[in-house]
């Protein structure tokens, strides 16, 4: 199960709507994800009082457990779809990395960052070598 | 466990050093949480090739399964060890979120992001209720 997070309380600078964007975009994105999907999907959209991605919002996480997560920021409402075709894509990739051809160009511009799933094994991570001299000097 | 992985490819624009300080950064927090918690600790340092944070390089994040996760970016290789307090911080704290008067200030202003734990409930993530005209209409 992929969960996608998305912001509530985000609000970007000037916008002087009495609902945040964030709000709008979370609920936007449960229509879209139905829309695609149907209501068993397995992407579930949920709400979070700020992802400290504040100077990046609106932003959203997508996550599922053992998979890599991402943030992504600067959506407004309408990027809903764009939003639930990402968290689909992450959804069917077995890591958690969507192939970048599924991702679409809104998500893959406005990546903020993505996590490795701690406690899994993958390629991408990588033991690190210290040499003594390096635990002395604390370099 | 929480894991702390460093992007090892980390290099900011204009940086002409043979070696990333990404890759330095990583030593240098592994020999910091030796340092500060002893060779058997709750928190293991990794590598990774891209967090998906190249503009906010170096970065690292912060992660254990079940709890919050943490994006931190413009770190240098001598915030190893408020890199290694923060972490440290984060496996002492349920939730992964630690209490803001342990979180090193270099940390506290270069947080990108941070990530609910997927599948886990915790009271900042809620439901979102939508009315059947947001589907319908998609907005």
């Amino acid at each position: 199960m992929t969960v996608v997070a998305v912001c509530r309380t985000c609000k970007p600078e000037g916008d002087v709507a009495a609902e945040p964007p964030g709000a709008r975009l979370g609920r936007a994105t449960v229509a879209a994800v139905e829309r695609l999907a149907g209501p068993d999907s397995v992407v579930e959209v949920r709400a979070i009082a700020c992802l400290s991605a504040c100077g990046r919002s609106c932003a959203a996480s997508v996550a599922a457990p053992g998979k890599f997560s991402y943030v992504v920021g600067g959506l407004v409402p309408e990027d809903a779809e764009d939003l639930a075709r990402f968290a689909l894509a992450h959804a069917d990739a077995p890591d958690g990395i969507p192939p970048w051809r599924t991702r679409p160009e809104k998500i893959r511009k406005n990546t903020v960052a993505r996590v490795p799933p701690p406690g899994a094994e993958h390629a991408l991570v990588e033991d690190i070598s210290v040499a003594v001299e390096d635990v002395q000097e604390g370099s």
